[in-house]
Order: C-alpha cells, then sequence, then structure tokens
C-alpha cells in the first residue's frame, strides 16, 4: 500500500529553498548563505505567511492557537476521529541552515500535497503543524509553542517570557498578528510523527540513510557561578589564593572524567561557556562561571550524574577554603520514551521502501517530545552531511536523503490515518 | 646620623590624599572612591602638573626627558658626581587607589622637603623620578618609562604603541606636553632606590612593618588558544567532540599541580583569563582562549616550568585529535636581583629607627627592576592592609607605615648621597 504514495522530491526540495530564502545571510565565519528566522520577528512572520499560503493552496483549513501555533488540517473520511498530526516548527537559530525544523513542517506538507495529487482521502483527518519558539533563542524556553499545547507549561508562563530587548512573547504574537483565537490546549490527537535531520553524526558515520528514533533523552542544564577573591598573581601567595577560575577547570575535568568513567550510562555532558572575571592576566579571578549541560536516556544514570556533580560541587571550598559556589538550574527534562507501536511503522515503512534505518536515540530536544506526553509518538531522522553539522549554514542533508525521510513520513502518516 | 632626619608624616599624607583626587571617581564594585588615571590621559596629565608644581616649590630643577619621564634634581654639594636616584610612578591602573606608586614618588619629594626643612645639602646630587606608563594599562607594555631609560626597549618602539582606541604613545605625549627634549637613555645613577606598597599579604600576616625587598622574579605570560570544532551538545557523541573549552580546564589544572608539585621552586601561577567560543550552553566549544601568568624568583625553575608547560600543551591533541593549540608570549623577563649593598643600608636604617624588616622578593614588577640593569639598586616595601589588595580602591596603608618606609628611605638615600 505505501509504495502507492509517490511524493513529488522536487516540490520538496525548493519549497525548503524558497523557505530559506527568508531571513537568509551572509554568513561571514563559513562564507555560506544562512538563515536567520527567529521566531516572531519580521522573517519568522513572513515565512509563517508563506506557509500558511502553501498550506491553504494544499486544501488545508488553518488555525492559529493562543501560542502561534500553526495547524493546517485535511478532512479524513471519518472527521470525528482523532487527527493524526505531524509537524515540526519553522523559527530557526540565528545562525541556521535550511533543514532543521522546517523538513518537518514542508515534508508534512509534501505528504497532503502527495496525497491529493493521488486523490486520496485517508480515514482519519492528517494535521500539519508548526509549532512555535522550538529553538528557545530569542525567550529563552525550547520547544515552547508545543510544551504549552501539550499543558506543560502555561500559557501565561510563556506570554510574559521577554527577549533581550524586553519584548515579550505575547506581544511579539500580537505586533505580528499570530496571536491565534483558538485554544492552546491541544486535543489529545490519534498519534504525532515528525521528520527533522539528525543534527549529529551517527547516520552518516554508520552509512544508515534514516533513524528510527527511540525517545528524546534527559536534559539537564545549569549555570555554576563561583566566587573567589581577585589577587596580585605576582604578590599572593598560592595557599593564600582563592581563585574561580581554578574552580571552574576542577569542574570542567570533573564532569568529563564523570563521562568517560562509564558509570552514568551513556552520559553526555558539555561545559559550552567558562568565564572568568576580572579576566586580567595578572589577576587571580575573583569570579567564574560556566554551564554544564548533561544529557542521558536514562533518568536514573542522569539523577545519579547530577547528584554526583553536586556532591563534588560541595568539596570545592575544602581545598579552596572561602570559595562561593552557586548553581542555577536553566532547563531539566526526564526522557521521553518514543511510541513503539509507530516506531515499528517507521522502521517496516523504510524497509518496505528499500531505505536502510537505524534505532537511536534523539540527543537534542524536539516538540515530538513534548507531544509525546499527550499521544503516542515517534520521530524519523534524516542524516546530515558534515558530520551532521546543525545550527550553522553548513547544514545540509542531500534532496535524496530528504525525500527518503519524507516517503517514510507519508507512509506512516498515511498508516496511522487509515 | 640617620635620626636626625624628621619626615613630615602628615605633610607626606596630605600629598597622597591630594594627588588621589585627580581622577578620582565613585567605584561601585566596593563602594569606595578610587583613582582611575592612567598613563597620559587627561587626569595623568593634571597629576603631573601638580606633581611638576610640588617639585618645583621644593627647589627642584625639573627636566622630561623624550618618554615623559619627570626627574627633580635637588643640586648636591659635588655637582659632577653621579646622583642618587628614588621614585616611581604616578599613573594607575583604572581601579587604583591612593598608594601605589605614588608612595614612592611623593616619598622621594617627601626626602627632598625635609633635607630642606634641615637646611641641609648631599654630596651627590639626588633627583625624584617619576617613570611613565609603569602599570601598561593602557599602552600594553608595563614598566615601559624606565625600560626605555635604561635601554631595554626603544624610544621608536614605546611611541608607536597604540592604546585601545588607536592613539600612540607619542602622541599622546606631544597632546598632553610631556614629550619633553631631554634624551631618555638615562646617564647610569650612583644608586636607584624606590619605596613602594608591598601589593601582597606576607608583611602584614609576618606582622613586619618593611621588606627589604631581594630582587624582581622572573616573569612569564602567554596567551593559549585552543581550536575545536563546535558541536551539538545532545547529539554529538563524546569520542568524535574536539573540545576547546575542556582542553583549556585541562591547563588550568595542570599549571596549578605544577606549582604544587614543588618540581619548580617558588613558581606561582595564575590563569587569569580564561574565555569559550561561541559560549552557549548546548554547544562544543570550538575556541578557548587563556593567559597563563609564571612567576619564579629562579630563572632555571621558571624555564623548567616553561619548558613543562610547553610539553603538556603538545600532548593535549592526543586525547582530542584535530586541537589546534597556539600560544603567544606576551611578556618575559628574568629575575632581578637588587644590590646586596643597598638592601643591607634598607635593612640598618631601618633597624636604626626601629622598625621590623622582612627580606622578601618582589611579586610584582616594578620600575627598580629595570634601572637594576644599570645601577645598583634596591626597594623599600610598605605593608598593606587587608591582605595587602592592590590594583583596587580598597588598597590601603597606614599614615603610620607609609611613614616609615620614608623614614627608611631617607635615611637609605642620604647614606647613599653622602
Amino acid at each position: 500500500m505505501t509504495k502507492e504514495l509517490t511524493i513529488n522530491s522536487e516540490r520538496l526540495w525548493n519549497s525548503l529553498q524558497e523557505l530559506a530564502r527568508i531571513g537568509a545571510y551572509e554568513d561571514r565565519a563559513t562564507g555560506l548563505t544562512g538563515v536567520n528566522r527567529q521566531s516572531l520577528t519580521d522573517e519568522d512572520a513572513e515565512g509563517r505567511r508563506l506557509l500558511i499560503d502553501w498550506l491553504r493552496d494544499a486544501g488545508l483549513a488553518v488555525t492559529v492557537d493562543q501560542m502561534g501555533n500553526i495547524f493546517g488540517r485535511r478532512e479524513g473520511s471519518e472527521p470525528d476521529l482523532d487527527p493524526v498530526y505531524t509537524g515540526s516548527h519553522i523559527d530557526t537559530v540565528s545562525t541556521a541552515g535550511a533543514f532543521d525544523g522546517c523538513l518537518g513542517v514542508l515534508g508534512a506538507l509534501e505528504v497532503v500535497r502527495s496525497l491529493n495529487d493521488r486523490g486520496s482521502t485517508t480515514r482519519r483527518p492528517i494535521v500539519v503543524a508548526a509549532w512555535t519558539e522550538e529553538e528557545g533563542v530569542r525567550f529563552g524556553t525550547d520547544m515552547l509553542g508545543s510544551a504549552v499545547a501539550a499543558g506543560r507549561l502555561s500559557l501565561d508562563y510563556a506570554h510574559a517570557l521577554a527577549d533581550a530587548a524586553g519584548k515579550t512573547l505575547g506581544d511579539e504574537l500580537e505586533r505580528t498578528g499570530f496571536k491565534g483565537e483558538h485554544p492552546v490546549l491541544l486535543d489529545p490527537p490519534h498519534a504525532y510523527v515528525e521528520c527533522h535531520i539528525e543534527q549529529g553524526p551517527v547516520l552518516l558515520r554508520e552509512d544508515t540513510q534514516l533513524g528510527v528514533v527511540t525517545g528524546g533523552q534527559a536534559i539537564s542544564w545549569q549555570r555554576i557561578t563561583l566566587g573567589g577573591r581577585a589577587a596580585h598573581a605576582g604578590t599572593t601567595p598560592t595557599e593564600l589564593r582563592i581563585d574561580a577560575g581554578l574552580a571552574a577547570a576542577r569542574i570542567v575535568v570533573k564532569v568529563r572524567e564523570m563521562v568517560d568513567s562509564g558509570d552514568y550510562g551513556r552520559l553526555r555532558a558539555t561545559v559550552g561557556h567558562i568565564a572568568t572575571s576580572p579576566g586580567l592576566p595578572s589577576v587571580v579571578p575573583d569570579r567564574a562561571e560556566l554551564t554544564v549541560d548533561l544529557r542521558n536516556p536514562d533518568d536514573g544514570c542522569m539523577v545519579a550524574a547530577e547528584r554526583d556533580l553536586a556532591a563534588f560541587l560541595e568539596t570545592l571550598p575544602e581545598s579552596q577554603p572561602g570559595l562561593a559556589v552557586e548553581t542555577r538550574r536553566m532547563a531539566r527534562t526526564n526522557q521521553v520514551p518514543f511510541s513503539g507501536e509507530i516506531q515499528n511503522l517507521i522502521a517496516t515503512s523504510a524497509e518496505e521502501l528499500g531505505y536502510s534505518t537505524s534505532h537511536l536515540m534523539s540527543g537534542a530536544g524536539h516538540d515530538a517530545q513534548e507531544i509525546a506526553a499527550i499521544t503516542p509518538t515517534a520521530m524519523i531522522f534524516v542524516r546530515g552531511q558534515y558530520d551532521g553539522v546543525s545550527h550553522n549554514p553548513r547544514e545540509y542533508s542531500t534532496p535524496e536523503d530528504c525525500a527518503a525521510g519524507v516517503r517514510v513520513l507519508a507512509a506512516t502518516v498515511e498508516k496511522l490515518a487509515s
């Protein structure tokens, strides 16, 4: 059955390229054209209008909810049945490529367009979804639109979030015309499927075309601030120093040792931000700040890693009495397992279409992890070139791989909707 | 003999306070009034004019050399003999107190004023010196005026140095009216003595009033830049990462291990600046930068420390293939031993005046270390309160301790000039 639905890979590719022209900029670091279409900017609004035009052209009934989430509904032969949702997001980071999020939205659109081409009606309705502020780069909380739709975060909380210039998300929804009337709390759909680029190197290195995503890992972000005492590099005996930078470095090394120990399962740990103050060569830093990003597919291992890191932080003042250690949680989610049934549908569909697949955990956060709280959910990963670099203008997946992902998405959605 | 020269400690203190009003600012970090009188700014020029007025009022013949170094000469009974020089600097860092440098210049002025009060003439001339850009915060090279005067750096090099706004030292000398006619290369004086605050906690912790400085330690500054690969914190397997921040942290920890090992004598090491880029919680840093400040009273131990650190840097790519490590030397001086004879004069004078002393190495750089290249030189350290904090508005030495240092300076200069 699934082989009947032939998607138009050229139309898919052209749509990706056309959307990427909105917010395009010349990236100095790479010499490439990148995309900067952050959520609810003028560029995002222009992208949203283009998307809505395309959804309507495809015959879909478009609604916008109170979070600016956009839905395009294709009626089923039994309209009262819960619909199958499929989508992703079209907002981007400030240095993006053309694929992150957009492939899932325009892939869902291509599924609908292909069903239209074939003149086929599914039993259940199909809804194409584009979630607001998935990246979290403008208003500080990622997966925001889907998190509010799934009921994890409140609408008031989301509307009150402000960007660096002090503009609130609520005001920006108003300004851009995307504060919809539709209630944000989503009636649980029949299922949710999201196609997304992997944003990692695993599929490429394995020479596998598509990934069947088993779930999202637990994520823990914290900011650690260390308070020491500024002192002259030349005149202050070592034993009298309270060196905040040294303490920060010990944390970075410790975190990597925890990963290498193997004691915390498949822990990944990243210290992306380290900075000292006053930052002068001849002054012992009185302040250091760092962020620790922990990821783990196992909640128990994550809790153990967080606990042991906290215990390590408590020992730091032993070697430097007077050192102040403060931590602030920035984000924390448990691991999210995806539906085994939908994973099977994806794997079967891929096999029928002749694509190789691997099962893998999602390292990044995705809207699917939010929607998984209210309905059976799974994801399809499309491999990326250049070690899967993403959030960078070098982000690239081949037209063939994009088409493969969307073919499997189409087959899966059609099965779920039948 | 030395007891005859009574200095006026109140006059000394008042001069320190009056000079500190030029460039005064309200320091937000401490809530105190600080001093920001960076070299060859309008504030420094105002301070220089006040100093010159004071020197002339004390009957001194004032000259300014091509580097803006200011000299006030008090004639001796045998004017053809090489003079005794004493002084320091009046330029400050951006967050200074009233004492760093100024105590040495105004202390020298007080020595002359006291000789005037007594109507006494020394055999040798006495020259009060105020050196340009000792701090190095504006034009990037410290001890600059004394280094050019002593012939270690060229006048052309110094004049071409530019501040952050692109203004050269040569142009700023012209603008402020302090590009003097006097040739900068100093005729070797008979001796040089400098009184300075300790800028460290040793004297205070030892409960000793004054320090006899045995020399300046070797100083090595380098900037290390690490090049890794930006990668997504959630999707990039640990073994595929090239984490520039982790490499930076390992260097910081290693440098402290070297200090603690005891293998490098009295090594002090400081990493004052650490920064990662792009600095986002969920991105493995592709770039990290840090500074390493090494100090050692023993040149051989310093060379060993530099060599072993360089060898360690070479091993870093072993655990992270592809990591780029670049080092750039920012400063390097050997240790400078001070004159044993003048140290004895200082110690004897202090003893005669009833002050307790310790011999200690200077941790910071001082003009005396430059002048030591051309003439017998030594320094007197005055203890500081609050663990000797300096380069901070909290910098403070009591009126009694300042007077003690200047009394010993007076006695030492008078002996050298007799």
